[in-house]
């Protein structure tokens, strides 16, 4: 192509850093610059040399950026700048509110599509990767059920919820999925799997001085909606144990698709994931669907679009003659 | 839609008779008939009822069938029944010579594409599934190593070369991924492996009359190309245990993609199969496929396509919207 892929990042938090850090290894692609709400001089990216602009100015970077990633979190900032910036963008965001998909959907398709511009939305592993799995064991394996496992993973939600408690000074959430139910789904069992039976949940907190072990314990483990349909097992550490062990955002699951062909033949199929950083992971993902963005936005292919609807060869730089050589 | 896809089926083995019992399982689906090269009295179906035609006589259906699904072999049918099939139906085929498919790739769009006519080749799982999994990995986690195993599963070609040596009455041949290979890879040590310690090979063989152990382990132990550079492992059975234990075609796999993002952060995909029958398995693969390339027909989407071209939206019988909701 005559120049790279310009791509401009809204937003800077963790999943902002690692669209940074993606870039790095796209080299098809190239940074245009960083746009955030913040004062510009208050963000220090990991290259000095990047830009960071006021994302009130974007507007006149409209014919200077290919493709935009939205960094912003799905519950206050993509439901408001998704559909504003796919009037002057292609765009790619990871809204991952799963039951107010369809609703975004329809917002941002609504600009974006009278605007020729292309927005892939709800981009990442779940939603992303995670559905394509979903996706693809039901229509191999009609006749089946599908598990989506999560873990061993930290839950930034349910950290909040443990950092609420009183006497808390600090801690952190691990969901995990119980072996013996993926066990049971890989011998193909299809069995029914209650909400305790499928993730349990591990909490490593730091006491507020003087604050009681089984009073937070308990607390912790009875929260409605959070804990109480879980096994929870609370261990309390110090501070500096805490930040040694427990400071990176590890993640992943399965997705597994157990179904039967034919007369009853048992085949399972099983995705997964080992995250060492599940915000670098996701912006990793977001960084291949620019790429996709670019190339159908080229193709007159405008509109809000999910990763249902991109063919898979649209997220590599390699040529299609050279995939079907080298990849098939 | 107004009427079911139409499918046919050319040849009817073991692929055949899959893609006719998995389009029991996708009820948008129905099946024209099966085409054959033997005498179609010959050709017993699982369902009496779906008639068995010659293949000569093929052209007098071409508007009679949407998709046709083509069960032959890579060596010497599809070569020969893909471009020539191509020029009056929508195909799919699982054409597996991996190192010939760009040339298959070719004689199949030059007839096609100004035929108007859809055809989708090397689809299955390997080349289809794994492939998508290699393309995935790489464009997600650019910086990492890809390893395919394969196994345990039944290898048709080892098993021949097994039954072609003297003093072997009978025998099946297993392919196994090695353990420890396997979790090198999953811990991110991206090890370079060479053919012995990626993959192990077991064959089970009745001996003729009189035959020697010694020699005909030797025998095999050594073939060159087929067992030397692995560690192969021969049981001798009884005719009624290879029968009984023996019988079936289990296959499978594992496409693991070990990469680094950022400043090196580990990240591991990992997508397995565990297959009871690998051609049930495929044929339902194909199966799916057939509705993306009746789709990307109706749309004008002409040409030889690979599972790298197909929107994994278009394999579902549901609606884009629903998929949406449901799946994403």
């Amino acid at each position: 192509m005559s120049h790279p892929i310009r791509i401009g990042i809204v937003g800077y938090g963790n999943l902002g850093r690692g669209v940074e850090l993606a870039l790095g290894q796209n080299h098809d692609m190239s940074l245009v610059g960083v746009f955030t709400r913040r004062e510009p001089d208050t963000v220090k990216l990991v290259n000095a040399d990047v830009p960071v602009y006021k994302l009130a100015d974007i507007e006149s970077f409209k014919d200077k950026i290919d493709v935009l990633i939205l960094c912003g979190g799905s519950k206050e900032d993509l439901p408001k700048q998704g559909p504003e910036l796919a009037r002057w963008f292609n765009t790619i965001d990871s809204f991952d509110t799963h039951a107010k998909i369809p609703d975004y959907y329809e917002a941002v398709d609504a600009v974006a599509r009278p605007a020729n511009k292309t927005s892939i939305i709800a981009v990442g592993w779940d939603p992303g990767l995670f559905s394509l799995n979903r996706l693809a064991g039901e229509v191999v394996l009609p006749e089946g059920d599908t598990y989506t496992f999560w873990g061993k993973g930290l839950s930034q939600g349910h950290s909040d919820a443990v950092r609420r408690v009183a006497g808390v000074k600090a801690g952190v959430q691990y969901t995990l999925p119980v072996q013996e139910a993926m066990d049971r789904v890989r011998r193909g069992e299809s069995p029914q799997l209650s909400t305790r039976e499928k993730h349990r949940r591990e909490c490593y907190v730091v006491l507020e001085e003087g604050a009681d072990e089984a009073t937070v314990r308990n607390a912790i483990v009875t929260m409605p909606d959070y804990f109480a349909d879980y096994d929870t097992t609370v261990h309390f550490v110090s501070e500096a144990e805490l930040k040694a062990e427990h400071s990176s955002m590890p993640h992943g699951g399965f997705v597994i698709r157990s179904g039967r062909s034919g007369a009853g033949t048992k085949q399972v199929v099983e995705y997964s994931l080992t995250l060492d950083s599940n915000p670098e992971f996701t912006s990793s993902v977001l960084v291949a669907y620019a790429r996709a963005a670019y190339r159908l936005n080229a193709k007159g292919r405008y509109g809000a679009k999910t990763v249902f609807d991109i063919a898979p060869g649209l997220l590599s730089p390699k040529s299609a003659a050279e995939l079907r050589k080298e990849l098939l």
